[in-house]
Order: structure tokens, then C-alpha cells, then sequence
């Protein structure tokens, strides 16, 4: 599917080489900031710093104008004002660039004529001159395979996560977000007001890309909805695709139009439009990055009965209610767990002061030691009645009691477990007054591959939306 | 209001004496742990322990039975098994005891007949003894000012938020995020199994206490619901009443039989209730404590109309459409700057790369030096189109540019700004890569009583339902 476009974006994600127009020896600019990240992020092609102050950065010359550079330049980065935009088209077209990105804004989202004419202008001169524009407005490529990092020389781990977002906040709040849980995007692209490469395109690109196994969208208006919607309805055939329509409400659209010079239609119609679509709409940027983690990790759903694990040492009574009435709110089932069980739970904990059905509250595991606790709950992952398992830890009343060796042990014994059964993991980490051990064991467990999770809501609603989109698949 | 239950209260909140029934010198037990707390909280009354093991908690002697106490005994923490419930009471009976309280679990929430009929029976006795029961299976009183910790010696400041919870798991949660959160509690109770006192003996006594403002409640269910209903409605004419009822689905009710012996009713029988009765219903700990948070910082609403700043130094074009969706997807108005405004900040700011509607996008102040960002939040502030002003502070984004020392002049610059203006000024701090920084900013503003929530939905909720409470208040 849209096996053409792996070719025609080859120079936009694996460029050979990428001139920077605006990059200067003697004073901070962000051109410079590209062409000084480019290099610490150890992008293997050719990198031609472009400016008039002449000089170097580092061993690289600045040449004054993009035609005077020897070789042949595939990218083009812009970060000079609007008022160069023409002239620039016209010396790429000369040099026969394939794409060139302008983070220059100043346009269409300034809601001028001025603006908007000059969009159209620029347009014109792309076409003439075969080369494809990528914004204004906007951040560009992340490519990590390619060593092309974000904006601010962000870089990540390579991985199969593609993404596409008109924001440049947003695309690097992913990528800062995905360093954090352990989220690896295969590449990503930011593109603004996107004048001429637009969402369709790059999400036609991501659905042939081989490496990409599921796409997270960032979108705020599209020019043209019939295109993107035909474009969506093929790409979530092959491949799962969370969509966050940014400019939703009345306050969003207006910052929409001044950000990206997007106009926004109902927040209705675009609903009707992605669930049509078969894509999964998503509501916040914890959601879209919840979602893209589970999809990453769990590779596809495996059915949405739940078995819930809380209070693994106390306190465990209150947040068993409220983890059911959570996991049951957000579409999970919650089976009783089998009379066997049930059974083997008793023996272990004892009746009192525990609960023994749907969540499970083993507060009273505390009282018997860790080999009691590790026992309870790997019967309860046993039990064929669940899909997928459920432990809400609680480190702020774990540590008092087991310490932190326990902690470790615990955790540990997660890891072998997730290992051992053929069952997702997953563990719920809420915040709370010891913060610092909170993000080690995270850190610990993710890197371990088990998706950890804020909440039990959020959780819930990933694992949810991940059976939704396969259930979607199957039925069609 | 409800004046009577100050004086018949007052044993149970403000003992002039308290008895640990099940306190040991020789081994570790819950009630020596209780002693010990009590004792190094600074409780000011007497404290005695008794217990079959002979011998000393520090100082105290303990004696081999209740009966044995020299002195007068207002109220009795119980942490000996349930065999030895019945005997008790008449031991407090003989002691003249106003109340007692049972940790000890093993009743109606086994679901078996035995622990139904023993609780039958226990409350007999209490009516005969004169004698009050708080539980069984819980944590009891918490009350800051007379030094009473809650179980573990968990004790925050003295405040004005009051709290009931059936849960002792949640109970302590609710004091530990607010000593994080400073929300600081006036006094609070986890009731369990309520077989006697109950949610609507704590309510009115929350209601008639002065120091009481505002009051939290985590229910799973009530043996007389018309009586809670009449209640509630009694109280929230007088005091906010934030109401998260657990149990809400199949799961949670299960886990809530398991839990407290509650026996649920259905979710939306529930909902009905607590709306007509004026209560403000929440569905989670993060909504309760969010709550509970601006009813004790704000006082009452000033009004739903919010001005949204944010992008502070970057990256604010996606998280102002972002912020607006949010906001008004959570019943908050976003009316647009007045001319003034608009003309004040483009002249400080400049037109390209900001969004200079509300939400409003600073990013280009990075560029401008600190004093240009202040005036023109200062400027946003004044402008009377808003009754709340929203900042979005992403310290991910900030750090890097503006390093610590700039990071700490702007949020000094909030403190100030807050007390200097007569508009309440909220932070929304995203949790990110930066973790230690931002706690360390989120306290900071917290003490200077700024409220502080991690996402712009859950400060957006808040606020509304602040207004919505004085809303519905004022239109009785």
C-alpha cells in the first residue's frame, strides 16, 4: 500500500546530505542550532550550513547562498524570515533540492492576506520547481534510524512508533515523552501549516514504511478533508493509527487558526469522520501517548478481561472499588475469578481483611512474607478467566513495609513473571510522596518491556482502545 | 446546624483519654503502633495501653484490662480480633466509654452469616452500654489539632477541609496527597463497616464544626439511604460537599461488599441523589482531592470565565489549542482579549509565532527577556474579559532556556502576581523529565497558596465545579 511514496520521501527522511539557510558564525541562531545538532546527533550525509555571515561552525564552512554548494543537496532546512521564502524556492529548484522544510513562519496563521498570499506564492514556485515544501511553520523530520533529531538536537531510541503532528510543541512533547516511557518512534514529522506535504501524505508514507507498526497523529485542520479521510480509511486498514484532533471547542479552533492558520470543522463531523475511518480518536496528549505505548508493547489486543491485583501489602480495600468501577467505566471486562483460585487465595492470605473475588486485595500478604505474595498473585495470572493482568502498586505504602530491597524484589518478581506467562503485565504506578523511587521503578519496568501506567483509568482505556481497533480489523 | 453533634462528638475528636485495647511490649502490634503514634504525635491527653502482655510502651504501663484504668476513658481504639468485640463493649460500658472504635475487620465485609449476626450483636450491646461504634474494619479519627495521626503516625497540618471515608486504604490517601498538595484537613474519619455511626452522623457533625469550610466524602454505601439523602441535603446548603461514592459497577460493588459489607445501589440511582441533594459528585481520588483543593484555596467562585496563557518560552501553539479544548470541554468559557489586551501584548510580543487570542501563546518572549514575559502576563491578568487565569508552566521547555535562576524569578513573579491581583491565578505544571524541578516548584507555589494541577482538564474541572456548587447555592 502506497509503496511509491517509500521512494519519493527517501530524500525527506534518509536525506544524503541537508543544507541549513540561516546559520551564522557570529551570532545564536536557530539555523546554527540545527547544523550543530545534526552533527552531535551524528547524521551520516553531508551537512551544508547556509548564512552571510560567512565563517564556520565547527569544521563546516558557511557558504553565503545555497547555489554555491558543491555537491547536491537532497533537504533543505529554512529558519530565515518569510521575506526570503520566493527567492529561496527558486534556488532550490535550481539545485534541484527534493523537499525543503521552512520552520519560518509568519504566514497563513497570522489570518493576513499578506500571509495567506504568500502561501500561495510559494506553492506555485514548488510546483514549477519540483520540490515539495514540508510546513511553513513547523519543526520538520525526526528521524532517529537516520540520526536526524528534533528541534533542540532531541533524540530518542529507534523503534516501529510513527508519528505525525502539525505542532512542533506537540511532536516534541511526544518525543520527550517517549524518552521517558520507553515510546520509540521509527521517524516523525512535524509540518505546520502544511502548504503542500500534508497529513495524508505523510501518513501514506508511514503505512508503507516497514518499520512503522503504528502511527499517532497530532491534527488541527487538514485542507482537504475528502483526501484524508480516504487516506485514513486505508491506512488503518493495514496498521493502527490514534488520532488527537486538536480544535475541538471554540477557544481550540481559534488558537488552531492562529497556530497553524487551520480552519477547524466541528468537532462532530471530525469524529464521525475518524471513527468512520477506523482510526482511534484520542482526546489529550496523555491519552494519545498512553494508547501508542500499549499498541507499542502489546503488539495487538488479546481481549479485554481484566484481572485486577491491589493493596500488595495494605491499604489495598478502597482502591480494589475503585479500580473495578475504573476498569468497568472504561470498557473492560472484569470476570469472576474461578472457584480454583478463589480457593488457592484463601489458603494463602486467609479470609479476613483481604478481598477474594474481582479485584483482588491481598493486604493481607504482608502478614506472610513475599513467597506468600509472589504465590497469590501468580495463581491469579494462572487463572485462564483474564486476558490481560492488572497490578496497581502503590510505592508510597509498599516502601514503609518492604523496603527498599522488597521494592526491588517485588518489581523483579514482575519482570520474571511477565517474562514467564503468556499474559500482558501491566502495572498502574500512581504518584504520590516518594516520587523519586516512583520513576526508578518505572524506568526499571518499562525498560523490561511492561507498559506502566498513572492510573488505573488510563490503563483501562489503552487496553481498551487496543481491542477496539483489532475487534474493528477482524469485523471487517 | 446540626449544633448537638458538636458536644456529642467532642469525645471522639478531642479525648480528654484514650485506651489501645491490644497493645504488647513483647511483640510488634498494631495497637503498640497506635500508642507509639499517638505518643509522638504530641497527643495532649492521656493515653492508656492495654494488652495481655504486661510491662511498658516507653512510659506507659500496660494494664491487662480495660476495666483496670484508674482514670476516665473517653474513647477506645480496638485492635484485637473480633472474638473478644462482644466483651469489650461491656467492658466499655462499665468504663463509661463515649466511643469506641474497631480496627479490628472480620465482620459483614466476609459475607457470611457469623460475622452479620456478630455485628447484630455488637450493636445491641452499644445501645444498651451507651456507648458509640466507629467501624468496624477501619482506621477511625484523624484530627490535626487535638494530635491524632492517622494509622502509621500519618499526620499533615491543621485546615479546613473535612473528610469522611469508609475506606482506611483511601482515608490515608486523602491525607497524604494533601500533605503534598497542601490540602489541609480541619479533621476526618474512616468509618468501615458504619454498623453505628455513619456517613450521616460524620456529615452533620462537619457541618455544625467551625473549623470546618468545605467537606470530602469517599462512600461504597449506607444502611439508610433516605436519612444520608436528607442529611446531604441538610449540609450542602451550608458547606461544599464533594461526594466520589465507590462501587459505581458490577466490579466495584463486588469489591465493595468484600471491602465494607456494602451493599450498593445502582450508579445512577446514586448520581441522582447526590445531585438533587446539591452535592458535587467526582468519580476518583485524583477528582476528589482536585476538589477539594480549590474549594480550600479559592473560598468560593469568582466565576468560569478563564484567561489561558501559556508557551511561556516555546512551544505553546499546540498546547494552546490543547488547553482551550481542554477548558471548554470541561465547562469553562474562554471569552476573547479585549482590544487592548490584544494591542498591549502584540506590541510587547510581536504578531508572528504567538497566538495573541485566549488562549494566548508567549512563546515569543523568549525572545524579549523576562520583564517583557511578565508584562505581558500582567496585561492578560488585568484584562476584566476573565474572572481565572490559567498559566501553563512546562518546566521541560523552560529549564533549558531560561535555566534555574530565571525559572525561580518566574515563579516568584506568579506569587507576586497572585497576591497583588484580585483574580485567582492558577498553575498547570505537566508532569515531564524534569521531575525533581517541578515538585520543587510545585511546593513552592503551594505554599504561597497558588493552586497547582497537573493538567489543564483536571484544573478546568475544578473550577467548575466550584462554580457550579455557589451556582446552584445561590439559585436556592
Amino acid at each position: 500500500m502506497f509503496e511509491e511514496k517509500l521512494k519519493e520521501f527517501e530524500p525527506i527522511f534518509y536525506p544524503k546530505s541537508i543544507a541549513v539557510i540561516g546559520a551564522s558564525a557570529t551570532s545564536i541562531k536557530v539555523g546554527s542550532l540545527w547544523v550543530v545538532d545534526l552533527r552531535s546527533a551524528g547524521f551520516p550525509g553531508l551537512i551544508y550550513p547556509v548564512g552571510s555571515s560567512g565563517g564556520r561552525i565547527g569544521d563546516l564552512e558557511i557558504l553565503p547562498s545555497l547555489r554555491l554548494i558543491p555537491g547536491e543537496v537532497d533537504y533543505v532546512i529554512v529558519a530565515v524570515p518569510r521575506q526570503s521564502a520566493l527567492e529561496l524556492l527558486d534556488d532550490c529548484a535550481a539545485k534541484n533540492v527534493k523537499a525543503v522544510h521552512f520552520f519560518t513562519a509568519g504566514f497563513s496563521e497570522t489570518d493576513t492576506q499578506q500571509g495567506r498570499k504568500l502561501e500561495e506564492q510559494m506553492l506555485e514556485k514548488a510546483r514549477q520547481g519540483n520540490v515539495r515544501i514540508i510546513g511553513p511553520n513547523c519543526i520538520g523530520v525526526y528521524c532517529p534510524e537516520h540520526r536526524i533529531p528534533l528541534l533542540m538536537g532531541i533524540l530518542g531510541e529507534d523503534g516501529s512508533v510513527g508519528f505525525i503532528s502539525q505542532s512542533g510543541g506537540i511532536a516534541t512533547k511526544l518525543v520527550t515523552i517517549g524518552i521517558a516511557r520507553h515510546i520509540n518512534y521509527s521517524k516523525g514529522v512535524s509540518f505546520g501549516n502544511g502548504i503542500d506535504l500534508d497529513a495524508s501524505d505523510f501518513l501514506q508514507y508511514l503505512a508503507a514504511d516497514p518499520k512503522t507498526r503504528v502511527i499517532g497523529a497530532y491534527l488541527e485542520g487538514t485542507r482537504d478533508g475528502a483526501c484524508l479521510f480516504n487516506t485514513m480509511k486505508e491506512v488503518a486498514k493495514a496498521k493502527p493509527l490514534v488520532v488527537w484532533k486538536g480544535g475541538r471547542t471554540e477557544a481550540g479552533a481559534q488558537a488552531a487558526l492562529s497556530h497553524t492558520g487551520s480552519l477547524t470543522s466541528s468537532a462532530a463531523i471530525w469524529s464521525a469522520m475518524l471513527k468512520q475511518a477506523g482510526t482511534i480518536e484520542v482526546h489529550s496528549l496523555e491519552e494519545l501517548t498512553d494508547t501508542l505505548l500499549i499498541f507499542q508493547q502489546l503488539g495487538r489486543g488479546r481481549g479485554i478481561r481484566a484481572a485486577i491485583i491491589g493493596g500488595l501489602a495494605d491499604g489495598g480495600g478502597g482502591n480494589s472499588v475503585a479500580a473495578g468501577d475504573a476498569c468497568m467505566e472504561n470498557g473492560l471486562k472484569i470476570p469472576p475469578l474461578s472457584f480454583e483460585t478463589k480457593q488457592e487465595l484463601s489458603k494463602l492470605v486467609g479470609e479476613v481483611g483481604g478481598i477474594l473475588c474481582n479485584p483482588v486485595d491481598l493486604s493481607q500478604a504482608q502478614f506472610r512474607g513475599l513467597a506468600t505474595l509472589f504465590q497469590a498473585i501468580d495463581s491469579v495470572v494462572r487463572d485462564t478467566v483474564s486476558d490481560v493482568v492488572l497490578i496497581q502498586e502503590d510505592i508510597e505504602i509498599l516502601l514503609p513495609i518492604y523496603s527498599r530491597k522488597g521494592l526491588e524484589e517485588i518489581n523483579e518478581f514482575f519482570i520474571e513473571l511477565a517474562k514467564r506467562q503468556n499474559k500482558p503485565v501491566i502495572v498502574v504506578l500512581p504518584p504520590g510522596s516518594v516520587e523519586a523511587e516512583r520513576l526508578q521503578i518505572e524506568q526499571k519496568l518499562l525498560a523490561a518491556s511492561i507498559p506502566v501506567f498513572c492510573s488505573m483509568e488510563r490503563a483501562a482505556r489503552a487496553i481498551y482502545r487496543l481491542n477496539q481497533y483489532y475487534c474493528w480489523q477482524e469485523a471487517k
